[in-house]
Parts: C-alpha cells; sequence; structure tokens
C-alpha cells in the first residue's frame, strides 16, 4: 500500500475479521523496493485444504500464474506465498526460477510438496524477482508465523491500494456455521478477463476440490469477471480460494451435498463484495458505477455490452463531470459487436428513463439526473429490447486522478 | 471548429489546395447552436460524378449513415449536406425525417434525383436535427456556391477540432495528372471500425463508382480503420469519395486499367494523411504514437495486438509521463487475445531494442528511449516471433487535457 496516496473517496472502512482455523499467516520484509514495509507474505495453511483458482486469460501471464495452473490440477494446498512490489512477469527463465525457487523453500519450511504450494506477485513488470531476496523472505514469514492477521496480510500484498479491502460472510451446512473470508488487492490494470487482481478466499468449510472450483469459476463469472477499472487485463490477475476443513461439516462434494447451495452463495456473495471494494479502490475513482444491460440476444451478448458501456472512455469522463450524456451510451452500445437496434433501445439514469424507443424521452427533465449523478453510487440501465439476456457490471469514472497516477508510475 | 480551444501542438499548417473541377461548394449558418459560424455546407458536384464510401459499422448508426449507405448502391452523387453542431444520431423517425427532407431540398435546388445527394452530420448526439433550420440552412448554402473553398468548408464541418484538417495529392494516369483532395473531421470519439470521422475526398479523375469504392476500401483498411483516440467508435463515421471526372483521362474502371495503380496508392497516401491529422488532433493529444507490429500469426492478428497496445490506457498514460514503461506494452499484447509467446516477445522504443526473447535487454540503457520519448512522435515496435503478420497503427498518448476536454462537454 503506497501510504503517499490519497485513500479513494469511495473507501470502506476494513471489516472486523475473526481468524479462519487452520489459516495462519507470516509477513516479512524481502526488500523488493527500498521500502521497510512487509512484502512477502506466507499463509501456511492445514493438512488437507482443499484448494480452487481463477487466473488471468492473458497470452502472456506471469510464471505464478503458469505456476498455479499447473498446480491446481492436484486439488490441495499446504502453502501461499505473495510477494509486492515486483510481479515477475515477462522475466524469463530467471522469473520462472525465481517463483519455482521462492516455492520449493516455501515447502521444506513447511514440510510439503511444492506443488501444494501456490504464488502470487504483483508490482512492476519486467523485472526478474531478486531469487535471494525472495528466498530470505519467505523464510523470515515463515519464522513470523502467527505474527500477522488478516489485515496486515492485506497490507502486506498491496501495491497502489490506497485502501486495505477485504470481506467476510458465513453460510450454514447443517448446523455447522462456517466462514468464508476474503482478502483483495488491486485498483489498476483491472479489466479481469475471467478472473482478476490478486484475490484470496479462506473458509474452515469442507469442501472437495473439484466443487470448490466450480463454485468459483461460477460466482467469478457474475463478479470478478464483471468489473473494469480501466479495461487493461493484467498478467497476474489470480484468485485463489483455500478451504481447510477446520469447521469439520459434512464434506461439499457436489450441487447435490446439503449445504451447497448455501455455501456457494455465501462465495458469490463475498467475490461480490470483493470486487466492488476493487472498483471503489479505481485509480482516480470518485464515482462506482453499475451498469445493468437488458433485453439483450443473450446473457453474453448482454454483458460484451455492458462491458463495452464500462470501458468507453467518453461515458466514464461524462459521469467525472455529472453529465447525463446517454449518446455516449447509445455509442458504447453500437461499437460493441452484438445485436442493437436504435429504435428499441431504452435508457435510464438512476430511476429516471431518459430515452425510449430510439430517441429521446418526451417532455425529460435532467433535474433528477443531475442529482444522481451528483451522488458517488451511478446506476446505468440500458434495454436493447430484443431479448431477455442480461448482466450487470460495474466500473469507475475517469478522472484527472488517473492521469496523474498513470503517467508517472514507474519513475 | 471551437475557437475556445488550444490548438494541438501537434496540429500541421494548412495545405495550399487548388480548386478541383466540377466542384463547387457553398457554407451557411443553419444556426444548430447558438453561433454565428457556418455549420452547414452543401457542395455541388458536376453531373456523371461517381461516389464511393466506408461508413460506420456501429449498431446505432446516425439516420445519415443509413441514407448514404442505400444511396452508395447508386454509384453516382451530385451533392452533398454537412451539418455541424448536431449529429442528429439516436433521434428516431424525427431525425430520420429531417436528412430525408433536407436531402430532397437540396436535390430539388440542384435539380437532381434525391438519391445522388449524399449527407453527414456531427455533433451531439440524441438531438434530432431540427427540420426547418435544416433545409433553411442548406437553401441559404445553395444560394451561396462558390462562396467557400476547401479551407472554408473545412472549418464549416469540424467541432471539437482544434485545426482545420486537409491533405492533397495528384497521380499521373497515362498522360493525365489528376488531383486528389480530402478534408476531414474529428479529435474525439475516434476508433473508426472500417470506416471514421467525417472525411470527404474530392478528384477530378474519371473513375468507375465500383472500382472507386475498391481501391477506397483497400486504403481505408490500411488508414482510417488504424488509427484511435480513446476507442469510441461514433455512430456517424463516414468517409466519402467523389470523382467528378473534370479530368478526362482514360476511365479507370478496375486494377487492370492504365494508372489505376497509381491512383490508387495516390489515394491510399491521402487517406494516410487525413488519417494521421485526425490523430495530431487527438483530445487532449501532446504525442503521435505509431506502433508497429510484426511476427504475428496473421494480418489480422497483428492488427488486433496493435489496436490493443494502442487503446490501453495504461500504455497511452505511460508515453504522456514520458515513461518507457514496456511491461504495459506486454500486458496489452497479452490481453490482445491472439497467439502470443511472451518467451518469444520482442520490443522496441524508438530505435533502441528494450526487451527480447521475454525479458529485458541485458545492460538496456533506458537514456536514449527516454530521448526518443521526450519528442512528439513516439515509435513502439513489437515483434510476436510467431509468424509473418504485421500491421501499423497509430494514437496518441492519454493526458488530463481528454479529461478536461471531456468531463465537461455537453454542459
Amino acid at each position: 500500500m503506497n501510504v503517499a496516496m490519497t485513500v479513494s473517496p469511495l473507501a470502506r472502512p476494513f471489516p472486523a475479521l475473526a481468524p479462519i482455523a487452520g489459516v495462519r499467516i507470516g509477513t516479512a520484509t524481502a526488500g523488493y523496493k527500498a521500502w521497510q514495509r512487509a512484502d512477502v507474505t506466507l499463509v501456511e495453511l492445514a493438512p488437507g485444504t482443499a484448494v480452487a483458482g481463477v487466473l488471468t486469460r492473458s497470452k502472456c501471464p506471469s510464471p505464478e500464474v503458469e505456476l498455479c495452473r499447473a498446480r491446481l490440477a492436484g486439488g490441495r494446498a499446504r502453502g501461499l506465498v505473495v510477494n509486492a512490489g515486483n510481479s515477475n512477469a515477462f522475466t524469463g527463465l530467471s522469473g520462472r526460477e525465481a517463483a519455482a525457487t521462492q516455492t520449493a523453500a516455501a515447502a521444506a519450511l513447511i514440510g510439503c510438496a511444492p506443488d501444494e504450494v501456490f504464488t502470487a506477485s504483483t508490482g512492476v513488470i519486467g523485472v526478474p524477482l531478486p531469487k535471494d531476496k525472495a528466498v530470505a523472505g519467505v523464510t523470515a514469514a515463515h519464522a513470523a508465523l502467527g505474527n500477522a492477521d488478516f489485515h496486515a496480510a492485506t497490507i502486506a500484498i498491496g501495491t497502489t491500494d490506497t485502501f486495505a479491502k477485504a470481506a467476510t460472510t458465513s453460510a450454514m451446512i447443517g448446523d455447522v456455521r462456517v466462514t468464508l473470508t476474503g482478502i483483495i488487492k488491486g485498483s489498476g490494470m483491472i479489466a479481469p478477463d475471467m478472473a482478476t487482481m490478486l484475490g484470496f478466499i479462506f473458509t474452515d468449510a469442507v469442501v472437495a476440490p473439484a466443487f470448490l472450483q466450480e463454485a468459483l469459476a461460477r460466482a467469478n463469472s457474475r463478479t470478478f469477471s464483471c468489473i473494469t477499472v480501466d479495461g487493461d487485463t493484467s498478467t497476474s490477475d489470480t484468485v485463489l480460494a483455500f478451504a481447510t476443513g477446520a469447521a469439520r461439516n459434512a464434506e461439499l462434494s457436489g450441487w447435490g451435498s446439503p449445504g451447497a447451495d448455501a455455501f456457494a452463495a455465501a462465495l458469490a456473495d463475498l467475490c461480490q463484495q470483493l470486487a466492488l471494494l476493487v472498483v471503489r479502490d479505481g485509480e482516480g475513482a470518485t464515482k462506482l458505477i453499475a451498469i445493468t444491460v437488458t433485453g439483450a440476444e443473450s446473457d453474453t451478448a448482454a454483458h460484451r455490452i455492458g462491458m463495452s458501456i464500462a470501458n468507453s472512455p467518453l461515458v466514464k469522463t461524462a459521469i467525472a463531470g455529472g453529465d447525463a450524456n446517454w449518446g455516449r451510451v447509445v455509442m458504447a452500445v453500437g461499437k460493441a459487436g452484438e445485436a442493437a437496434e436504435r429504435d428499441l433501445l431504452s435508457i435510464r439514469f438512476g430511476t429516471t428513463e431518459v430515452a425510449a424507443r430510439g430517441a429521446v424521452v418526451p417532455g425529460y427533465d435532467e433535474a433528477p439526473v443531475a442529482a444522481h449523478l451528483g451522488g458517488d453510487e451511478v446506476e446505468i440501465a440500458v434495454d436493447i429490447g430484443l431479448g431477455s439476456g442480461r448482466a450487470r457490471v460495474w466500473t469507475c469514472d475517469l478522472t484527472h486522478g488517473y492521469i496523474s497516477i498513470n503517467a508517472d508510475y514507474r519513475s
């Protein structure tokens, strides 16, 4: 977390988080940058912990993403290593060696197979992770296991985040209450493509890896995959879910297991909370924008149209300026490449219908719309009028703050 | 043209333009906004003028675009009407009626069939073109035919443009020299999808409509379709080419006609000049960025990768800040959805190789790159290392100026 940055005006307070049985956290300073803050995090997980994950679809993923993708096949995890300040992406063979060496060191310390240790790194692209610092850092974090709670871990995995982001919920499986807690980082290079920034979810539920994967993928498709800050998909997007099994509920092995629906609903709720926190920390954001698309030819078409609106710099700057410029919404619908008939299209800002059936609503009064845009949460609803496809996506406005942050980031 | 705006630092002087025989121009003030400037332009074309056009692929096009698309089938034009200050897009039946009525009025004044009059409108989306003003305006412009040259016309068709943009060239067809002159407007909502902003090309060559269309489409695919300012494709993108035939060369009817290659090359050169002028007037632009992609699986893949880089706000802000942040280029290659192997990728800024085969070049010296980025024309070259597909695209940087212009445009 860059303490020099102004906290996002859309920030939310950090929630009260109880520990999850089977999860121990240690943080340490590897010194990836010239700073004193903790920048390496080791999470030790109880034997038998199930793991699932969704990862970036970037064609140039980081070695960490490749490593997680390969190891997810095993379904079990004993450790998680997170490095902040260096993404290790696009660093060739030396980057791959660094990730393998650091996770092997963690495995030796934990006493597990290397394939049971997962990893993610975040920070500047193109600088190989320094192997010696990485190993020394994770060794120090192991020695410190128990020194950090979820709040400390959230701060240790952050980079340009302006506030610490986490959420928690619970579900009843039979008569056992299980807890789900997630921590997340990210504020720029956010346009997850079926995956996202770095997010880590921990639960004490007993869940079979295959079902955990299925529930996570389903939750992801309606949450992390529906947010965008700047349309730029990261090389390192990673969400991992770990289920330690400490709650000793009857194992969830599929949708037919008693409590499976409740668990999946809680997981989806948690993912949505985490995803919206990332948008709330969007670089330069002053408004959270929710976009609902209905009446598209399919849910996929609705999602594409929603993301076309959410990624349009002209729509995002209009909202920043408090301008109900619905013509730009029309433009973004038109460029999405999905079926749309101008003469069937309707647009709503907040609760006010602005345009219907291809033209401005007769007697349209901009005052209530201007009032809605004056708040810090904006709702845009578009009905395509063709079918029953629907989607809901979230973004933030595009402001001078985004330019200030990104025109001088690496220097 | 908004005289209150600062002229783009990348502006070019208006070229000396001779008249094109068979083309007469009149401008007038319809008063689409509360201003005194000319905002309606009528171009009268000699009988027999051939016409070709490329139009937006937006699914929500303006009535003017629909009208041009239908009338291009006839291949002949006698008039062109351009309105500035109101795009007439997304205005339902009344917008369609206004466009039909205004062009019918022009046809009656010129003495031609309504289908021989083409039209384009530019400005705010969603406000119906006021029919009475449109007819009165085009009537006044007809009465004034000859009062305007290409420079006056370029100013009359402009909106948020900060400088007047035009280009000219010539070609030899046999022993006849033909002239090609184009005028163009546009600086925001620029990401033409096989078409572009508003551009009008005039030549005195004798060209069959079908061949004019073929040559224009070919030129377009390497010029207008390869530029982007903000990734936002307009509802009204239109490029029309008119060949009056006044030069009396032997008709160009296909690629086999003597002089056809020279004419097509001149047309492509003209289109490239015009397209780059639009990028030079990109909203808030301080740097012109040329991106060359080689080694992709196909030319189409190279184009997609190039546009992914050109539309990335993180790449564009890095260039604005003079930061050689090639990691963001990697990110944009990765998110393009085309085949790319991190370990084969090479990246050049200016003439300096920065990264090769998946990692930073050993001993990389940032000084010459920083010097290159200090100029106002930046070259980025990416080699994918997989095939022989290539593309060249152009964009501009993303600056505070873009936010200032667009967060308060309509109000």
